[in-house]
């Protein structure tokens, strides 16, 4: 049966695959993935065939996978961090209700929440959700009702594409609206470029936070009313009656 | 400097670990963890020194992570899944005040939110959220609470710890409270004893989730409006504009 292998490679470093990923990509015919993680595997694997594709360009991408797969091929679809997370696995599925001929594996990676998590300590020992503030597929009112709603309930609250060159603004007016329910001191991180050049973390207050300038590489942490620094480290209690 | 290593090594399968993970373990002098986790991991290293301790021993088992540390081991730390992800993470952190001349690193794992969710398919395509139904440390009124906020913002959900010996109707009360917000045919999953044998998942509605029988083993998986069954696989669209 043709195969198609749906591979998250964590956050960009060698060190954080999984030895799942790490061997299917060893048994590629051919990796197919966006120009910016294709180049991150490329230098572990130079003789192996990439097909890459630009930003934007996630349905031809998929597509593409599915004519390797139906050509014999052991196609491996690469997305960063988990291809389950925001990421290519569904699309896949979806466009593979047209062939199912084809059958479709999921390899999980180590999505930015965790990777980042790990680099700012431990912020998320508890409940937490994931948002994310581009509003390219998803209206702006339900991104806005989200956050109401994670911040009024006390989640710790990890923001994926808080910025980029066409939404500057979109991370400021996510904090005016967690503020209306948190303190300002309460405590925050950011996280840019993990596991690659350039990596970097800083703990924050959200008072900070809503000037702070993030881009498409900045994945941010809001900590929940009991979220603290220890030691350098934004720390996350494991719960709230034994405190 | 004395070094704690605190390491998710994923759902429990070899292959499933960081490639991070793996070298630790192969560096440690001691690898230290809950009795069911260390017995995943000693298999592939019969060589190492364990030291286990059971259940709800999570302070004592921190602890001891120090106490080799500062005797000059290599001590490494494991969790199941993810450490920083309702695991110890936090903990020694919070610990590791009392000991500022130890350094600690945390090495982050695939938690079961995403193994479970490459099982079932792709259900963490969009906003999601984790909540654990276990009120040993967390009032229940406010696990409620964030069910409330989940539901009704329509974020795909997760539930870690949706039952145990103790806790037997958890999720039939979960399931109740998301069902005021979303409708019975609601495509959910579940997941048991990812990546360990009788791994199996299954794909069902919130109006059968509620008289599912979890048990610690198992995760959940909550669709939002937009998740539907695609080729057999539970699949959560990228965005709603598109559609």
């Amino acid at each position: 049966m043709n195969k198609i292998i749906v591979a998250g490679i964590g956050p960009g470093s060698f060190e954080q695959m999984t030895a799942a990923a790490l061997k299917a990509l060893e048994e590629a015919d051919v990796i197919i993935g966006y120009t910016v993680y294709a180049d991150l595997v490329r230098k572990h694997f130079p003789d192996k065939v990439f097909i890459t594709t630009p930003m934007r360009k996630e349905v031809e991408r998929c597509e593409e996978a599915f004519v390797q797969a139906e050509a014999g091929k052991t196609a491996v679809l690469i997305c960063s961090g988990d291809a389950g997370v925001y990421g290519l696995a569904g699309l896949i599925f979806e466009i593979g209700e047209k062939h199912p001929g084809t059958q479709i594996v999921v390899l999980p990676g180590v999505t930015a929440a965790l990777s980042g998590a790990a680099l700012l300590g431990a912020p998320l020992i508890h409940d937490f959700c994931l948002i994310s503030l581009s509003d390219l597929l998803t209206p702006w009112e339900k991104i806005v009702a989200r956050l109401h709603a994670a911040a009024e309930a006390d989640f710790v609250i990890v923001l994926y594409n808080p910025g980029s060159r066409g939404r500057k603004d979109h991370l400021s007016k996510a904090c005016d609206i967690l503020l209306r329910y948190r303190s300002p001191e309460t405590v925050c991180g950011v996280t840019v470029s993990i596991g690659r050049e350039g990596e970097s973390s800083r703990i924050l207050s959200l008072a900070e936070l809503k000037d702070y300038q993030a881009d498409m590489f900045t994945t941010v942490f809001i900590g929940n009313s009991q979220t603290r620094e220890a030691g350098g480290k934004m720390v996350t209690p494991r719960g709230y009656l034994y405190e």
